[in-house]
This record gives structure tokens, sequence and C-alpha cells, in this order.
């Protein structure tokens, strides 16, 4: 991002080492990669992961996917797509296996663009990603592997890092210099060890798995959907997978087993003869194997993600559970998105070197989350069936009383949990709250839906210039920028305060003018995203039919210059089936005089506001990045 | 498909050689190489077309894409879409433009997937068929031309055409046999040529179109959409593209002009001067052109489009027509995709070689519509321009009533015509009609809203093996088969019908029994479209909820082969709000009883029938295709 001073003259200079090119090591590159930073990546196999592991992509990652613009590279390889869970349990008379119920994997009440899950390869999704890489040129460096590294701020403040790198054969070494090191290098990680930081426990029992992919021949008739089977011969998980293969994963051995050994293992032929006794009355043949593997895992969770703020873990780096949850991946894509966007805020030179500090107690929460819930899950269906009307009224938008039933209310938070929308950082700095430094009475407005900390809902919309209908929360690419979504009401009342929206933003010294380019004089006519700063896109939405929207009358010149994103909020939706402009009444946002929602750049909710005239919309969103950006922002009379 | 004898003993030997490598011949071509047929297919360009040319993908051709798995290749070049067509005139007072209407290319009365024209380079289009084409192990031959061909059935009554086939430097000669010879030429055919086919002027007016193709900088509003532009210095159509590009078309000469020159031309230069009046006031700069054009076009529909119906014309050598509708590379396609599967039922020994005999009339009379169509639209503007309101009555669905005023009739007959939805074949064997010789009363039941010779109605339903919502109109990929969709109503009410249904259907003399697969004994069980049958693919949709249906217990074996292809009729739609089963009630089939439809392997509706107990339903059936296929169909009391 800026020109680089060589300080060690012999050494590589790199603002990012990243260990481990599974998917959080990938996202991380990725990402950074794309905002322009100098990355060294490598990892320790000779290729991308060929067979098995990670499979499972939830709806919030499918979003994040297609704001990326990855989405259809991967759904090129057509995943299986998972929409409902099937409960298989021994009939109360008699032997062998029943359907003993159904839910939605992602139920109506969550707002989902994609409500299933789509299972494919991990190996897949990883070259997904390496061709991205590859296209800003990122290469990543294999087998090679981390030595040790140690880190001196005050011998060099801005590359702390030396880092040493090796081939695994041992017959070459490099070290470099960087101002981050990473370690996306699962369980066992290295860099995790050298920091000293301990793995906790939280649930104390221990598993061996078994799992198998292959193609099978059976007339199990919900072979293409996500089963729980439990007889009285075992327990087993069936997922559906691209290419008519079927994943199967069998507990082999459990430490609350009497005989537990963690080292208990079973051959491909023993799974097999287990799963068929299984499945009885159902056939099951194997065809073809593609994948199998026993391994025993504990759930775990590392104390610490970071110590110095410096070298960061995230991924099984950090947290360590059970496969069934289909969570790994997911969490590590959103840790290491966490991660990114904030290093570029302190890296652009935007953001507080101290907002990196809220890396680990947001994604760290999420961890302890997925822990806890990898055992409710279990516990939900071991107490007792539910019956099928509960699981109904539970799939359904639900009122207060019914939220009360405790099976419904546990039923929600894990179809929330799963599909990646029930994540919910709590108040700091960027996320705001009561106690937040900002506190000018308009932040969050009453009636507004949007929960700080959360992902934005979605909306459909028209975009005016081309009267293209699109997803209003994809509109702005993941280009590390905040989102500012001004929701302008009705243009004939809003129009003093659009006005005053404008010129104050205009300011020199308010958030916006504070950080414009430095070449926004040559910024080219056809930049839609951050023709003023990297730091913001503005997207204005009218609750107007698009036939009546003048850009060239309505919109004042600031914001008129993000053309691409300006948009008529006339789409029926089916949630809000009366309302006269859908997306201001899905956010809850005043119909006639809307709002302002500042979204962090990963898609979560930091701040609402009202839109008013005069100067306190912008006098809040000043108090609001004031907290953590590095310059002094407040009024001057000057403009843009 | 079959052995091939060697007559001539010294000569290659195709099922078809296909002339010129536009989006006719490559469609024909790529529906060809998909089903297994050999062919030759020779272009006289060294490479595919590098800029210009068509550009327009409309909404039918959307779906026939996504059908053939080509939308996503399609939608990764990110073509323009358009939503809305804005229309600028002078003012009533006063000098320049002004935006006068806009109206939705493909507004809701029509129940299009994908609502809007898709704008992208030829090029881009013609290298997605071509990497399909190559997966099928089909190269096109560059740069080759034909030197002539001769026909002569008694001779060699399977390969009766000898094409002689030259390199376009005359260094290389090859001769060839084929069963059939086809031209997708271009407006330049040899082939029409030599078979001495006239061409038909509707329209003796022609006019010289100017096109540009390149990157603007401009304040006009609209440079987004599509638009018509009239002005006292002239008239315009502008057409966005991909990559920030716009495309402009400019009326350079009329043949009503007093001065008319078919040769009249216009440098880049001129053009752009032109364009700077007609946008005034608002100012318009190229920053690049990518591509300049000027060519004379008149509106011509060749007189036949096969003589023998060996030797077939498609595309551009039937017919041309002025490029405003953005309908030449989308008739095209059409013209070829009707072609291919009639071609394909006759060698693949399912249907007699008289069906051959439809594609003419069949495609003839579409762009007879279309010419006469462009001049419709022309002048539904130049006469007045229309009240806000009546467009956008229009736009909606209307009441008999609504339908009396002329305009609104002819707009919505013009969208349907360019969404690509107006298309309506005539009666003939295979689209049934009162004529047809199948006079099963239970033919066409009343309320039905299907009607034969137009595309499907579109529905959503969801797939029972895995619960996944899918396209019901989508779900048979074209694999060259008649689609069954047994609608079948309640479980409780139909299922004596539906077994008899699967009894009739599996005797050895009904039409499915007749066309069994020869190596039915050794299909995989993974075979998911084509079990029994390569003429036929069946679906069966149940109006009941998904966790209700148990394919085991409602679903007759015969059916039931088809796992992938059975489904719940079980999605809300908000065309049918408070039907209970959606699809039925769009298609106008009755909830409970049901009712059978059998789609054309192109997609249009060929006959409707009631679901009835006994054998009526298969005998009506059997009437529908014995009236052209192959062998006597009848029933006998065998079972499959």
């Amino acid at each position: 991002m800026e020109d680089r001073p060589i300080k060690s003259a012999s050494l590589q200079h790199y603002d990012i080492v990243i260990v481990g090119a599974g998917p959080v090591g990938l996202m991380l590159s990725t990402c950074l990669a794309r905002w322009g930073y100098r990355i060294r990546h490598i990892d320790n196999r000779a290729e991308p992961t060929p067979t098995g592991r990670a499979d499972g992509i939830q709806p919030r990652s499918l979003d994040l996917l297609r704001n990326m613009g990855l989405k259809p590279a991967i759904m090129a390889h057509k995943p299986a797509r998972v929409y409902e869970v099937a409960f298989w349990d021994p009939p109360r008379d008699g032997r062998g296996i029943v359907r003993t119920g159904t839910w939605a994997s992602c139920p109506s009440f969550i707002d989902a663009r994609y409500p299933f899950t789509a299972l494919l390869h991990q190996g897949r999704i990883e070259r997904v990603f390496i061709a991205d890489l590859d296209k800003n040129g990122v290469q990543i460096q294999r087998p090679w592997t981390i030595k040790g590294f140690k880190s001196d701020e005050k011998a060099d403040p801005e590359y702390p890092i030396e880092v040493n790198l090796e081939h695994i054969d041992g017959t070459q070494q490099d070290t470099v210099c960087a101002k981050y090191l990473f370690s996306g290098e699962g369980a066992r990680s290295s860099i995790r060890e050298q920091l000293g930081i301990r793995i906790t426990h939280k649930d104390p029992i221990s598993h061996v798995w078994g799992v198998m992919d292959g193609v099978v021949k059976t007339d199990f008739p919900d072979i293409k959907m996500k089963c729980t089977i439990h007889s009285e011969h075992g327990s087993i998980m069936v997922i559906p997978r691209e290419n008519n293969m079927v994943r199967l994963y069998i507990q082999i051995a459990s430490s609350t087993d009497p005989d537990w050994n963690p080292r208990k293992t079973a051959t491909e032929e023993e799974v097999q003869a287990s799963a068929k006794k299984i499945f009885h009355p159902y056939l099951i043949e194997w065809e073809r194997v593609e994948w199998y593997s026993v391994y025993p895992i504990g759930q775990g969770i590392s104390d610490k993600y970071t110590i110095d703020h410096r070298v960061f873990l995230g991924g099984d780096a950090c947290h360590t559970h059970s496969p069934k949850a289909g969570q790994g991946m997911n969490t590590a894509f959103l840790d290491a998105l966490n991660l990114a966007w904030k290093i570029h805020a302190v890296e652009a030179g935007f953001a507080d070197r101290a907002i990196l500090t809220t890396y680990e107690p947001e994604r760290k929460e999420v961890a302890e989350t997925l822990l806890s819930f990898d055992n409710k899950y279990a516990k939900l269906f071991s107490q007792r069936s539910p019956a099928a009307t509960e699981v109904q009224a539970a799939s359904k938008q639900t009122s207060a009383q019914e939220e009360d039933n405790e099976f419904v209310k546990t039923f929600k938070e894990a179809c929330e949990f799963t599909s990646g929308y029930g994540v919910a950082y709590k108040p700091n700095a960027l996320n705001w709250g009561p106690d937040h430094s900002a506190q000018s009475p308009l932040i969050h407005p009453n009636g507004t839906k949007l929960r700080t900390g959360r992902i934005m809902i979605n909306a459909d919309v028209t975009r005016v210039v081309d009267a293209n209908v699109v997803h209003l929360e994809q509109e702005v690419p993941l280009n590390g920028s905040f989102r500012i979504y001004v929701f302008a009401g009705k243009p004939s009342i809003t129009a003093k305060a659009l006005n005053d929206l404008a010129f104050h933003l205009g300011d020199k010294r308010s958030f916006y003018g504070s950080y414009l380019r430095p070449d926004i004089g040559s910024v080219s006519h056809h930049e839609t995203h951050n023709p003023h700063s990297l730091f913001f896109t503005i997207c204005t939405v009218f609750a107007a039919q698009r036939s009546q929207i003048e850009i060239s009358r309505d919109v004042p010149d600031l914001l008129a210059r993000y053309r691409d994103h300006v948009y008529a909020d006339d789409r029926w939706d089916r949630r809000v089936p009366d309302a006269a402009a859908a997306a201001h009444a899905k956010m809850g946002l005043d119909q006639e005089k809307g709002g302002v929602v500042v979204v962090r750049p990963d898609g979560y909710v930091g701040i609402v506001t009202s839109l008013v005239e005069g100067s306190g919309t912008v006098t809040s969103l000043n108090e609001y990045f004031g907290a953590f950006c590095t310059k002094k922002l407040g009024e001057t009379m000057a403009q843009l």
C-alpha cells in the first residue's frame, strides 16, 4: 500500500506472511491480495486438498462468496444442496429405522437469499480461491513450512516480525520480514505452540470419528438429504455431495465408552459393515469409495487468538469441534474476513491500530457459541422427538407467545446459528451500543429492525440508472470499504435533509471529507464504488418508484457521483406485503423520512441513525467513526 | 448413432455438414453433438466474431441457455441487463430532447424467469458454444468454405448428399458424404443460392445503418438503458453493453430518402458528430471505439427453408431485418433448436421423416411475424406517444376490457414477441389441435391454461428426494426427449389413475413401451433422465406437501424409476396466491385430479390430457404420438 523502506536490506519484506492454505488462510489472502497487499503465503502440502475434509457452505457463506464474485465458480461444480434435514430413529415397536421427522435447514423465518447448505469437496473450493489469488499475483509456495519467528517492534516498528521459512525437504530456507503473521495451520498450529497459547477443552468428551465419501447404491429414500440416523446398532450422519457422492460420518468411539481409547480405529470394511446394520431394513452398497479417514477429535478452543496483535491465529488453529454441524469452514471464512478488513483499515491509514483488539473477542465468542451449540444440538434430539406441529410452528415467523416454547426457541437458535445468520457481535467501538462514545440522540431511531453487530437485512431494490432489480446488500462488493446506506425516504420530504447530509459530508473535517483519496483529481469517471474515498461507498435508496427519480434533480452532487448506487425502493416483498417501500419497511426505517445505516466492510451493521435536516446526521456519524479512526473529526464550514 | 456402412469407401461420412459457425450453426451443432451425432462443421472466418455483430439475448433464449447448462458461462461475462426501454423525443416547446416515457422490456404480465435482455458481444457467446462442442469432440474447421453439393437419394438413400469443401486459400479440398446439410451462412447463403431459393422482400423499404460500439463519457442520464431517441437532427438507438460499453445504431439513409443510395456511407467521425447533435443538450464523447460498421439492410425472407428435407437453411440465411428489435440471434437459436430435435427424432428411429416438414412452416411463420412486427413496433411510437397510464396498465395483467385498447394490445404483443414468449406454433402433428388425428375426449381438458405450440408455463416445485426448490420447466435438460409431466393431483384421489397410467405405459405397444432403450437391462441406477427410453423423460408432480409424499408408497414403480423427477407442488406463487397447489393452478389443471402434459423436446406444449382411471390417458397419448412416430401403437395386455 505504501513505499516500503528497506531496513533489513537483505531480507524480503511483506505486509503479511500467511501459513496454511486451507479455507481460513485462503480467505485472508484473497481479501488482502485484492486490496493491494504484499503477501507471502505458504502451505506444507504439495497440492490443494485432493479429497475429503470440509465440504459444507452455509447460507451466510454463500452470501459472502457472492459478494466476492466467487459464487458462480463454486456453483459451477454443481454442489449438492441441502434444504432439509431428516431424522431417522428406531420405531416404537419393531426393529430397523423409520423417519421421525424432517425440518428445513434454513427455515423461512430466516430471510436468506440462499436457504440451503451447498456441499462441495474442499479441494474444489480451495482452487476457486487459488485461481483468484493468481489473478492478483499471489502464488502459494508449496510444500513449505514455518520453522519459527521472532517479533521485535522496537527494532523495526513497521516490519517487526522476522519469519523463518523452509521447504519441507529441508533443502531451502528463507527469512523474511513482515508486518503481520497469520496461522491458518489447522488444529496443530506451530505458531500457536511457539506463542505458548493453550487450548481449553469446553466439553471433556472426545470422540473418534470415521468419515467416508463414496458413491453408493441404496434404497434408503433420504440418501440425497442430510440425515441423522440413530439405531440400535449405532448412529450415522448422511450428507449428500456433488457427483452422486454421499458422505457418512460414523462415531467409532467416545471417551464415555467403558473401553475408551483415542487411538481406536476401524477399517473401511468395518465401517461399511456397521453402516449396513444401521441402515437396515434398507440396503446400502458401495460402488466406489473416494476417501476414508478415522480421526479423534475433541472440543477445544484457543485461549488467545493473538498476543501482540501482530501474530494472529484463525480457523481450526483456534477452535476444534465435531464435524456434525458443518461449521468448520464457515467459521474459518468469517474469522479471516473479520481480521482482513481490520488489518486493511489500519494499514491503509484509516483506523487506529486498536481496532485489531476487537478480532479476538468478536470471533472467540462465535467459537464458544459453536462449541456449546454442538452439545445443545445433540441434546435437542436425544431428549425427545419434537412433534411435527412444533417443527412446523418453529419454521415460521412466530408470535412472542410461541417463542416461549423451549423447543421452538432452541430450534430457532440452532437454525440461525448453523445458517450463519446467528452471529451477533457485541457492542464495541465498531458496533454501536448505549456505552459507545457516540451519544447523539439521533442514533438508533425508534422502530429500526437493524441490530448493530448483526448482518444487514436483505432487500431487493431497483437500480435507477439501468432499472436492474438488484439485491441491495450485495451492491457494494467486498472492497474493504464501510458501506453507508442512505435510506432517503420520500424525495419531496427529505430534499433538505439530503442536501444537508451531502453538505456536511463534504466538510473537510467530517469522517468522509477527512479521508479523501490522494488521487481524487484523477479518478476515472467509470469508478463506481470509491470515487472520493477508499474507505466508504455510499448508496442512496429512495422510497419512490424508479420512474419518479431523476438523479440530476433529486440527488445532491456528492451522492450522485455514486450514480450506480442510487436505488428505488419499489419492489414488492412478501415479508412486508403492505409496505409501499419494502426495503425501508424491512429495515424498520421511516418510509417518509428514511435514516442512515453504516455497515462494516464485512457486512455487519455498525450504527443506524436518523436522517435529519441540519448537521445532526453527519455529527452522529462523526461521533461513531471518531471512536476508532486516526483523525480528530468535527465540523468546519468548508466544503468539498 | 449407428454403424455406418461404407458405401463411398474413400469418402468420410457424417450425419450432418454444418456451414457457418454463427449462432444458428453453433446451436444446431451443439445440440446434435450432445446427442451423439457425427458432425462436420466449417466456417469461412479464421476465428470467432472478434467484435460487434449481434448481442441481445432475450428472456426465452436465457431459459434455453439455462436448460443447456450454458447460462452460467454466458453470465460470467457480466452482460448488461436491459429491464426497461426509455423513449426520448423533442419537447413540445423548445429544442433538444426529453424523456417521454419508459416501459419494461419484459413486463410482469409475462411470467419470465429472467425478465430482461442480456447484452453481450457475439464472439463471447460463440466461444461458450465452441467450448461445449469441444467437450463433445467437435472442432470447427476454419477458414473453410463450401464449394458445392449434390443430393441423390437414389444413389445413396442413407447419405444422399455429397459436399465439396475447400480451404479459403484454395490449397486444400475435401469431399464428404452426409445425411443432412445445413446452411448457417448468414444473409449471403451460397447453399440457398445453389438451391435457387429466392428472397421475398416484405417491406420494400431498405435502410443503411451505422453501428458503433464504444466507451463513452456522457451526462445523458439513460446511457445504461436501452433508449430510442428521436430528435430534429435524426434518430438513434442506445443499447448498453458489458464493460461500460454502449452500442449506438444510427440510421444513415433510407430508401424513402429523395437522394437514396444503398451505398451511402458515413465515417466514424461523421456518425459521432451526428450523435452529438442528437444527444443535445447532453454531452457525449468517445473514450474508445471498439467496432464501427455501416451496412445496408432490407427486410427479406427466404421463400423456402428446404426443398428436399435434407438440405436446410436457418438464421440469417432465411430472414434479414433491421437490428432494432434485437431478434436476430434469438430467432437463429430457435430455428436451430427446432430443426435439431426433429432430425434427432428421425435419425434415432422414433419419428417419421415427415416431421421434418414441420420445420419450415413453424419457423417461417415466426420470421414473418418478426418482419411485420418490425414495422408495427416503429408505427406504435411514430403515431403518438402513449400516456404513462396506458403503459402502466399494459404492463400488468389486464382485464378483457382493457385488452380492447389498441395500444395495450399491440404493446402486449410487442413485449411477448421481443421476449421470445410470443412464439405460438400452429396445430400440426406435433402440436395438438381439433383437427389432429388424436380425438380422445380426454384431450385438452376444460380449464387448462396451457396452449399447444406455446412454451410450458413456469412453476416452482419441491423435488421430493432432496427437498430442493426447483424450476419445474428446467428440470429436464435439453436431452432431445419428450417431457411427460404427470400432474398427479392429490395422491389419495389419483392413486388408481396413477397406477393405471403406469400399467398402460408399461404395455409393450404403448408409445412408451414401444420405444425402450436397447440397453435397458444395463442402464446405471444413477441414470436420472432416460432410464427406460431415450425418447421420454417423465416427471410426476403431486398436489401435496413434500413431507406427505413417500415415493415407495405413492408412486408406481415405472414412474418411481425417475426418482429425481418426483415433485411436490407445495410452493407459494404470487400469481396464484390462493392456490393450494400453485403449479397445478398455473397450468389450469384440476388440483385434485391432475392431468398429463406432453412437452416437445424444445419446450413447447404438444398435448394436454386428463389423468383418469383405466386406459384412457395412455390411449389418448398413443393417439397423439401415433400421428408421427414410426410404429403402430395400441394396447395389448403385456406389461414391462
